[in-house]
């Protein structure tokens, strides 16, 4: 049978409209490779009572609960004392937590503040999950029900260790396992990625398959459980057929991303890109050079957002800009020629169009965008209406540069 | 006495570490301003059980449950069926609702599919809250107990806009509402901003005070219990003293952003602004060409990542590079001035550094930034070392430029 976790996010803040609690989301995927399925997710304030109830409700109904928060030395830490009193397991100090908690202030030269002393109380018989990145110990408890009750630090980094290093132990090898994979697709919208994975989808079997759509981005997830010792056979039979069925629309998996599929490429061949950008406002560059070592591929760009800039920045000629106007196929192919000859990059590649809420006239409403890709044989060249709000326009935008970028890499490459 | 509530998301999708539960921040917003004070958040996925459990314990411990999803037509909807169960309603078809239903399909030349009927059902004594944006009705139940259960789609849009037009007026007029203020600020670190407004704080009464810090910039929410037909007046008494604290380092309140205000002011001014941006790799320009209607006051940049690109884009001295390096004041001040005068804009705003993990030897090390901002009758310039990775370094230095040409914006003005 599969275990069942609950994780509890404790922390007033996390109840106001402007927090979001990142743990639960790492915690999910770390208890799924475990074979552990995360069944209920619940946000509790710092209010006594609220936390008992929290604490027994879950494990009234889960095999491993999890509580992240509440472990500081503030009065507003009331973990320890609201599972002491839940479970009915008095807090005792403990010696040698004290003694660590004393040491780490006296390695910086200083005293252990009166209130820090609350943290090395622990309630009879859990063990302490050391913190080597604060002062917050863990705690781990198994209850007389043999439910096992996990209390961990809020802090992303502290709480995430601790996980790592302690408690996926103490979860113990699991019967099952869940094997995931992402599939992550570019240039197709989601009904149309849906249409062609319907066959591979039909023979999906044991294997769980969802699919989910960002601006310019679609990916599927597979989840398949997977017995000890065992290979995820069904995810790698699957893996074929998706491939197939998407072909050079399939840029990458798991933990890949556009920009590093990209970059990665430019590296290995030694070649560099230059954009220039109007409807993105700077948003291609901006990607590109999230990356770390971004230089020694990515030379510059210019974000030419006026007819002037056009001109000054990329050498656009005045005519073909009174002619064709700046949203029109061939002042694309001329910024993506511009930038590249400017700048003496390998490939250029340009944007321009109306991201909304004003476009430019009927014929070319909100949402009317080119991109270019220039290179050292060929100007690429795509244009369609991105339906929705002007960041949304603006980010598919950028994806859709990106994108028409590796596919001219991966035409050179062939 | 204070109204409680719980909301619950309802989807597996939302257990998945991919998602994040959106609707639980607007409630939170909305119910806070009604005076409803929420005490937890529940997400669960699609299991029938799981789903009973959960609105039970909801209606166990909260006097309002607002749950989210579930309605839809397709067999993991379970929302009706677990709310039936839970509280021993039975489900019947309302008649106007199919009819609704059938009509809704009708308006766009279709026949209404089998699966759809049941939306139709409705369990026992609640009462149906219209979807226009949609085919899932809201539901809303007052239990034995006199809880109240409200049932709503998960898709935004449909459930913000039952929240509006049905929901607040069913939640009935609240004693109290809470009122609340944000304070945005710029230039200062968490502990400068709290040390600055201590005495402030120390003065805060029975307002609740809370500090948020995000990379470059602060925040301080202010939330406040008020009596029907009174004015928030320890926010208003506080607002004087923080805006005096803080000074210039205050650049908004509650939804002005860094970015809008240096809109508005040039808009205002009938002005316009350039950006010569390296490090920031066009983070500078995409913020602000988020705002719609930038092209009336920006006017386009240069990403010059490289020293060709400085000096192709922006005339940079190839002496001055070589003199001072990439990154220094020289080459900040004339990056600014380049863009300004290529573009013929009123301000030319520039950023140059090293982002890591890269840095430029053991003078310069990772997070060394400059900015500088060039003006009709200056030219401003900061450097200083921002800690963090490479991400946090760019979007600091991204809200550090803006925010040095709000300050020459204020200046110009004074």
């Amino acid at each position: 049978v599969t275990r069942r976790a609950e994780v509890i996010a404790i922390g007033s803040e996390l109840l106001g409209p402007s927090r979001v609690d990142s743990n639960g989301s790492f915690l999910a995927r770390r208890l799924g490779a475990q074979g552990i399925a995360l069944a209920f997710r619940t946000i509790v304030g710092d209010d006594p009572a609220d936390l008992r109830a929290a604490v027994s409700t879950a494990l009234g109904r889960a095999d491993v609960v999890i509580a992240t928060g509440g472990l500081g030395p503030t009065v507003d830490d009331l973990t320890r004392e609201a599972v002491s009193e839940a479970l009915g397991l008095p807090l005792r100090e403990d010696p040698a937590l004290l003694r660590g908690l004393e040491e780490r202030f006296a390695r910086h030269g200083l005293s252990m503040p009166p209130r820090n002393r609350r943290q090395a109380m622990v309630p009879e018989g859990a063990s302490v999950i050391p913190n080597r990145h604060g002062t917050a110990p863990g705690l781990l408890i198994r209850t007389a029900a043999g439910r096992l009750l996990a209390l961990l630090p809020g802090v992303p980094v502290e709480m995430e260790r601790m996980v790592e290093e302690t408690l996926l132990g103490a979860l113990g090898a699991s019967e099952d396992r869940f094997a995931t994979r992402i599939f992550k697709v570019s240039g197709l919208t989601e009904s149309e990625t849906d249409r062609r994975l319907q066959p591979a989808h039909a023979a999906a079997g044991g294997v769980e398959w969802t699919i989910l759509a960002a601006p310019g981005q679609v990916e599927i997830h597979l989840r398949e459980r997977v017995p000890p010792g065992a290979r995820a056979a069904g995810i790698e039979r699957l893996d074929a057929a998706i491939a197939e069925a998407l072909g050079d629309h399939l840029f990458g998996r798991d933990a890949e991303t556009l920009e590093g599929v990209v970059a990665a490429a430019l590296g290995a061949r030694g070649e560099s890109v230059a954009a220039a950008e109007s409807v993105t406002g700077g948003g291609v560059a901006r990607l590109l050079t999230s990356i770390p070592g971004a230089s020694r591929w990515f030379l510059g760009g210019a974000v030419a957002y006026t007819d002037g800039a056009k001109r000054a920045l990329l050498g656009v000629d005045a005519a073909m800009l009174a002619t064709h106007g700046a949203v029109s196929e061939p002042v694309a192919r001329a910024m993506a020629e511009g930038i590249r000859t400017r700048l003496g990059a390998t490939w250029g590649v340009a944007t321009t169009g109306y991201a909304g809420p004003e476009g430019g006239g009927p014929d070319q409403p909100p949402g009317t965008v080119h991109v270019a890709v220039a290179g050292p044989r060929l100007v690429e060249h795509r244009t369609w209406r991105v339906p929705g709000p002007r960041l949304v326009v603006q980010e598919r935008t950028v994806r859709s540069a990106i994108d028409l970028l590796r596919r001219a890499l991966m035409q050179a490459a062939a």
